[in-house]
């Protein structure tokens, strides 16, 4: 399997979690990549480097201010008297139109859904060459490669159009995804993290010819809390293009699977010309965040479904999943599911 | 002047207020209570104490389920394992209309603007005080006085229909105000605070029957950021009923004297049968938020310029004003403005 990697991933180190309450340590720790860096190593994964894009693909994504402001919020934010050494949000508008505030701090809440995705002096070098290395796997599938694997860090997947949230701040997956309708015209983007992928979600919902599906824990007692249900469609030109599986809490393979199976009857039906797995390792029975129960055998049986189901190049973009003995071998179970 | 206050209000006692990354403590102290309360008794002004008056007023003003939230929510709360004692909100949704969840941690992001008000256990009980302090003081103006002064704490004017804020959780003032239009048809507020009255514009925003006025610190800079801007002049039938008046940081009495005079011409022309001030006294030279300099005369002067301009009952809610040596000070020479 061709993968991509970037080491300047590992800077962003980010300190705090502000979670019910209590400011503790993230789960998003860089020795994430490393485990699974060591797992393709150790199978015989080849890994290239990224080049540097610029710009322009992540733009097609995010809004300018957005980029901005995630560019230059931090230096910004540390000329505050006393404020934290990284960005942590209080403040929020109650809706997207109440105006765009010029003060880092009020900035900060504009642009953030939740306080698990703090910013810190490394964000934005590691977060360009993360949306870098999911660009240069697309690139791999635009050149003819069948699959290609980006060792995204930190993950995408809940960074909407303008928020970052849920550890993520540039949309990978969305950002690779655009960058394949180039030449593709019709794309289905699969979430298997345990999270309900709404960044993707928002940033695809009035929109054809992007199929996006997510399976994941029921967000109805599990974060995101505000988005991952069954009746969230798509509006305008996009209704019927967004379909939700919320399952129970602690839900195994078989379920899992029948998401899968059925997500992958509807991506063909679509027609979809490239198939991007959000590539979440997090549904694991032995990941800290203990949501869903999917097994190192079911990741395996994941990825033959998903190739199964169709004939298109086959584009994984990492996503979650956290440290635990078995990360980088659910990685490569499901690796070998999709080139078997 | 007659004056109501509940010794209920003093059990709300937050400790925690999050704000550029930091967790600190709350300048919203009982003891701001104790200090405006030994003021009035000093100088001679009465006392009563409200009744207890139900919900009815409350909902009149606020959503039944954010009632229902602020009245359960520490309790669930406190069944989050390792949750924090107050509650303080991480996640929020992009926009009012994504949907309702079902877990508190979540339901508490619903409901906050932001990380200054958080909830305890003696939250709920002084919230009903503080609500019910300012509808006894309406009540007064009901029955003939004219001039009434609520001694409200918490404050009020950040809550909005559905959200907690800046402080505040039930809008004393809008409740005090919708409560006067049993009698009345147009009501004015005027809001004296150094801080945008936020929270009573959005309740009044769509409405023709009460026109909003908010005199404080430019928000380009300052709380609440993301309101209190010129533009905000009401929507639908209300139009042209919201009117803002942001000044540059540091300004004092002159520039402030003139906000209010101007205001006050509009809310004669507007015909206001009550006018109701939303009396903090932090915009205050020695206040430690520090953000405009009026001085203690000026809070005469300020008084002095509202009743000349009106025959019509006046009803006060204290809003914000933090502990410093002047506050009592700074409210009795207000209510002798009033009352000259």
């Amino acid at each position: 399997m061709k993968c991509v990697f970037a080491e300047e991933q590992m800077a962003h180190a980010p300190k705090s979690f502000l979670v019910n309450g209590v400011i503790t340590s993230t789960p998003e720790k860089p020795e994430r990549a490393d485990i699974l860096k060591n797992a393709l190593e150790k199978h015989g994964h080849s890994i290239t480097r990224p080049g540097d894009y610029g710009l322009d693909a992540i733009r097609a994504v995010h809004d300018d201010r957005y980029i901005s402001y995630l560019e230059r919020a931090h230096e910004r934010w540390s000329r505050i008297p006393g404020a934290s050494e990284e960005i942590i949000p209080n403040i929020h508008p109650l809706n997207r139109n109440n105006g765009y505030p010029k003060s880092v701090a009020a900035q900060a809440g504009y642009h953030s859904t939740d306080t698990s995705a703090p910013i810190s002096k490394d964000t934005w070098h590691s977060i360009l060459w993360s949306a870098w290395t999911a660009i240069e796997a697309s690139e791999m599938i635009l050149n003819g490669e069948k699959h290609a694997y980006a060792l995204c860090r930190p993950p995408g997947h809940h960074a909407s159009k303008d928020t970052v949230g849920g550890f993520c701040y540039f949309n990978n997956t969305a950002i690779a995804t655009q960058n394949l309708l180039k030449k593709y015209s019709k794309i289905a983007i699969l979430d298997v993290d345990l999270h309900h992928g709404n960044g993707t979600q928002e940033i695809f919902y009035d929109r054809d010819d992007v199929l996006t599906l997510s399976v994941h824990a029921d967000p109805e007692r599990f974060y995101p809390f505000f988005w991952g249900y069954t009746d969230e469609i798509g509006t305008g030109a996009g209704e019927g293009y967004n379909i939700n599986y919320p399952l129970p809490l602690g839900s195994g393979d078989d379920p899992f699977m029948e998401c899968v199976e059925d997500a992958m009857k509807k991506i063909k039906n679509f027609g979809a010309e490239v198939v991007v797995i959000a590539l979440g390792l997090d549904a694991y029975e032995g990941d800290p965040f203990a949501g869903l129960a999917v097994t190192t055998e079911g990741y395996n049986q994941m990825a033959k479904i998903i190739a199964s189901y169709t004939d298109t190049p086959i584009l994984m973009v990492q996503e979650g999943g956290y440290i635990c003995d078995e990360l980088g071998d659910n990685l490569v179970s499901f690796l070998r599911g999709i080139e078997d």
